[in-house]
C-alpha cells in the first residue's frame, strides 16, 4: 500500500518513503523529484508533530517490507535519544538520508519560526550523525539522488569508479564531478587498456579511463567495455552515458536486435559482478526499448554529472557505514562511527561570492 | 540573428552566448539547460581548435549587443596572454562565466586525451579567473542560473537578501541555500517587521527575515510586502515564493484581476529599486497569466532553492567585479583582482564520503 498522508496528488510506487516535518516543502520536493522520474513508496508530513512525530514514522518504515531507503527533512528533535535508539536499529538494514534545518542561523531562526522547531548546534548534529549513521545532506533534493541509487544497485566496495562514454566533454566533466564527490578514477592497466582498444574504434584515444568511445555508435562496443571494466578488481562501479537512446537506433530490425542485446548484456551486469552501474542521458529526448529495459533493470539514469557523482557517493557512504556497523559492537553509550576532525562541509559552495579585500 | 555552429537544434532566443569546447557535452548541456526554459542568442563549438579558438569567439561576443552574458565551457588555453587581454576587455561590459576542466588531476588527463588540452595547473588558473574578473564555476550547468539572473536582473549593491514564502519550509531552505552561497540574511528591524505584520494573516509568525506569509493566497499580501523589502537599505536583493502560478488564483473574474495587479507591481520592483528579485516556482504545474507577466518582465525562476541561490551570488560576484575594475585602474602587468588566500572550493563536497578512519 502507498501511503500519502500529506497532499493530494499521490506518489509513484516504489521504495522510497519520505518523512517531511513540512507538508508543503515535502510537496514541493517530491514534484520536484517526480519531474526527474523518480518514483516513492510513501510520504507523511509530520508538521508540528502534536501527536505523532518523525521518529514514529521511522520506526514504522523500518519495519516495513517495501521500503529500502528512508528520506527524513527535519527542522528539529523532540527526542533526541528515541530517535538515536530507532536510527541505530535500522541503519544496518536500509540507508537513512536526511536534511536538517540549523546549518546556519538564520535557518535555525527560520525553523523556530515555522515549527516551533529548537535546530540545535550544528556541529553536534553533525558529529551525531557520524556516530549514528545517517547519510546527511546539504541539499534537501541530494537524498532523492542518492536515494535512487541506493534503492536500485549493488553497494560498492570502495570509491574506485570507471567512465565510459562516447563523448570526450562528458568524460571530462564526470571525471571531475566524481572526484568532487569524493571518488577516485584510477587508470586502467596496460593489458586492460590495450584489450579494449582492439573494441574501440581505431581513431578513438587510447582507453585510460574516462573511456572515451569517440561517438562510436555500436551498441556491442559499450556491452563488451564495461563488462571488462566490472571485472577489475580495482573498479568498485561504473558511469555511463552510452548512444543507446537516440533515434537511430532504431534504423533497421538488425540495429535494434543489437540494441537490444547490448541492453540486456549491460542490465546483467550489477548482478554479476556486485556492482553499481549509474548512467546519464538527456531528459526527455531519449527514445527506444532500451529506456524501458535499463528502467526494469533498476539501472537509473540521471541529468546532470554532478547528480549521478553525488548517487554514486551516497552508494560508497552507505557501504562505509555498513561494513562500521558489522565492526563494532553495538552500544548504546559509546559512539560507533567516528566524527569527521574537520566539518569542511561548514565552508563548502561558501567561496564563490567571497571576493577577499584587496590589500 | 541566432548563430548555431554546432548542432542541429535551434536554441530559443535570448541575451546568452555559449562558447563550448565540447561539440557533444556543448548540446547536452544546452538541452538541459532549454529543459529549465533557459533561452540562448548563440552557442559555438570550437572544437579542438584547429582554425578558429575560443578567444576569437569571445572576442565576436564582447562585441555583439545582442550578448548580455557569455558562458565559455573550456578544457584549456591556447594562448593565455592573448584570452586575458580579451577577457579584461569585455569583463566590464558584460559577464563572463566559465567551467574549465582540470579540477581534478583525472580531469587534466580525460581533457589531454578528449581535445589534446593541456588543462594547465588548476589553482594558478583560479588566480588567473581572480585577477582578470572571470566568474568561475565548478560545474557547467551553475554557468547557466548564474547567467540568466544576469541577464534580466539588476546587479545589487551587497550581498543581503530577504526571503517570502507562503511555506515555511521553503523559508527554512532558502534561508539556508542563501548562506551556503555566501548571501547573509538580515533580520527585519522592528519597525518594518511591525508594518508586515499587519499586512500578513494574524496566525502567521512574527516576520524576521525570512518573511513566513503561513499559506497566505492572497496575491496583494506579496506584492506590498514585497515593495517593503525592497525599499530597505540594508536589504539588497529578495528571493520568492509565492503562491501566484495556482489554479485556484483563476477562480473569479475578481480574483484574477488581483493577481494581475499584484503581478504588475513586483514585476516593476527590481527597476523601482534597482535591485534584483528572483523566484522559485514548481515547473511544469504552474499556470495563469502571472506566469507570462512575470517571464516578460525578466524575473527569472528556479525550480530549486539552491540554483537561485546561486544565480544570486553570481549577481553579487559581478557587481563586486565591476566596482574593482572601476576602482583599480587597468595594468596588464599587475593583477587587478586579488587571488583568494584560501582555495577552499578545492575541498567543497568532498566531504560527504570522506569518513575518517576510526582511532
Amino acid at each position: 500500500v502507498s501511503l500519502n498522508l500529506a497532499f493530494e496528488e499521490a506518489p509513484l510506487r516504489g521504495s522510497i518513503s519520505f518523512i517531511s516535518q513540512s507538508g508543503t516543502l515535502g510537496n514541493y520536493l517530491m514534484l520536484l523529484a517526480r519531474a526527474k522520474g523518480y518514483s516513492f513508496r510513501a510520504f507523511v508530513s509530520s508538521g508540528n508533530q502534536a501527536v505523532l512525530e518523525a521518529t514514529d514514522f521511522l520506526e514504522y518504515f523500518g519495519q516495513d517490507e517495501g521500503t529500502k531507503a528512508i528520506i527524513l527533512y527535519l527542522e528539529g528533535l523532540q527526542d533526541a535519544s528515541r530517535f538515536a535508539k530507532v536510527v541505530r536499529n535500522i541503519v544496518p538494514q536500509k540507508p537513512i538520508l536526511i536534511y536538517k534545518a540549523g546549518r546556519f542561523d538564520v535557518g535555525v531562526r527560520a525553523a523556530l519560526s515555522h515549527t516551533a522547531s529548537i535546530a540545535g548546534n550544528d556541529r553536534i548534529f553533525d558529529s551525531f550523525c557520524q556516530q549514528v549513521g545517517l547519510i546527511r545532506c546539504y541539499d534537501p533534493l541530494h537524498t532523492f539522488d542518492m536515494a535512487v541509487a541506493l534503492t536500485t544497485q549493488p553497494l560498492p566496495k570502495g570509491k574506485r569508479v570507471a567512465i565510459i562514454s562516447g563523448g570526450g566533454g562528458y568524460c571530462v566533466t564526470m571525471a571531475e564531478a566524481a572526484c568532487a564527490w569524493g571518488l577516485e578514477v584510477p587508470t586502467l592497466d596496460y593489458a586492460t587498456a590495450q584489450k579494449i582498444k582492439e573494441i574501440l574504434h581505431p581513431f578513438a584515444p587510447f582507453p585510460l579511463n574516462p573511456v572515451d568511445a569517440a561517438s562510436d555508435v555500436r551498441p556491442m562496443t559499450y556491452a563488451r567495455v564495461i563488462d571488462i571494466l566490472m571485472g577489475l578488481d580495482y573498479i568498485d562501479g561504473v558511469f555511463m552515458m552510452i548512444p543507446f537512446m537516440f533515434e537511430f537506433q532504431l534504423r533497421s530490425a538488425a540495429a535494434i536486435r543489437e540494441l537490444v542485446d547490448a541492453t540486456e548484456i549491460i542490465c546483467g551486469l550489477p548482478a554479476k559482478y556486485g556492482k553499481p552501474i549509474l548512467g546519464n542521458m538527456i531528459p526527455r529526448v531519449s527514445v527506444g526499448p532500451a529506456l524501458d529495459l535499463f528502467q526494469k533493470a533498476g539501472i537509473p539514469f540521471f541529468a546532470t554529472q554532478d547528480e549521478s557523482a553525488r548517487a554514486m557517493s551516497g552508494l560508497v557512504r552507505y557501504a562505509q557505514i555498513i561494513s562500521l556497523a558489522k565492526e563494532v559492537p553495538f552500544s548504546a553509550e559509546k559512539p560507533r562511527f567516528p566524527r569527521a576532525d574537520q566539518p569542511i562541509a561548514y565552508v563548502s559552495r561558501v567561496d564563490p561570492v567571497n571576493i577577499p579585500e584587496r590589500d
